[in-house]
């Protein structure tokens, strides 16, 4: 295999890229200047060293704990559940939320045989004892698989003082979090329900 | 800016990656084993060394001539003009060629600046002369800038002995050879029309 077949290969094991687009993409690197491919391989050689998880909040970062759980100007109170690490950063570009968070890691998902113990559900349960938490907000996926995990720890909770919301309607559903536009993410925080 | 966001911004700058699905890249390739961003980051960083241009054909090869360019069983007298190195991809695809190519390097565009002069053009009039090619199929971008390349290359060979050809329509007006798919563009290469 050639190196561009090679580059072709490699690329069309992301999501959403096809054959066509990788080869594209392989065609439009080779074309740019040179210094863009190996500014491009030296973000990716070094960023398995460069981030890691934070071990509070299980988010990725480049400082442990994350500048997040370290802020003191953001309310200790407020705990914000989301699937992925990258969910933190739509949140946090909606510019409606001041809180803390945790990230599970996934969804329960007992088709593809993920549980609760697969997940960071543990450790929310001790961050929501420990840190007195008044309010958890669990903002998933409004999907099957986003809503049984909600509902499974809203039942873990039910014991504990904290008040337990969830995201308002307003994302489409079935949709992805991470696809949200920043307006629509604000609106559900805002009129986020009790459950 | 931290190591994610630099990933980000330069997956970015890819054609048809914005920043939504930058991120989300990123994040597929922070979460998948770490063997898979040092493999693709060896890839990119070797990519400019293992690939040059084939000084006969100008198309993208690891040896020069290209495999293309040296095959003695291909039809040596046939040769098919194509605007970028990717086509040539495409056109083998299709199994439907066994002649050589040349690859001109862009297509004539006075808006944003691009003459004869600034595409391998010169070097199609030698070998189409040196080479005593029979026949020259032009397949370009059915779009404004490939049609008035095509006709200012055939009015530069009219007075050579070879046949000038176009690949015939069946080809959507206005779409990318890019993306063609296989039989389309087998029928359409069968079908070629003298110009």
């Amino acid at each position: 295999m050639n190196a561009i077949d090679n580059l072709v290969a490699l690329l069309s094991r992301l999501p959403g890229i096809g054959k066509k687009s990788a080869q594209r993409l392989a065609y439009h690197i080779l074309e740019a200047p040179r210094s863009y491919a190996e500014t491009l391989a030296t973000a990716l050689s070094t960023l398995h060293d460069s981030i890691k998880r934070c071990s509070v909040c299980g988010s990725f970062t480049e400082t442990d704990p994350c500048p997040i759980c370290t802020d003191k100007t953001r309310d200790a109170t407020l705990l914000c559940v989301v699937e992925r690490s990258q969910d933190v950063r739509v949140i946090e570009e909606s510019r409606e939320y001041g809180g803390r968070f945790h990230v599970l890691g996934g969804l329960i998902a007992p088709l593809d045989g993920i549980g609760p113990d697969d997940l960071a559900i543990g450790s929310l349960l001790a961050r929501v004892r420990n840190e007195r938490i008044r309010e958890v907000i669990l903002a998933l996926n409004p999907t099957v698989e986003g809503d049984t995990t909600s509902l499974y720890i809203q039942k873990m909770l039910k014991d504990m003082p904290a008040a337990v919301t969830r995201l308002a309607s307003g994302l489409p559903v079935g949709g992805d979090l991470e696809y949200a536009d920043r307006l629509t993410l604000a609106r559900s925080l805002r009129g986020r329900v009790t459950m």
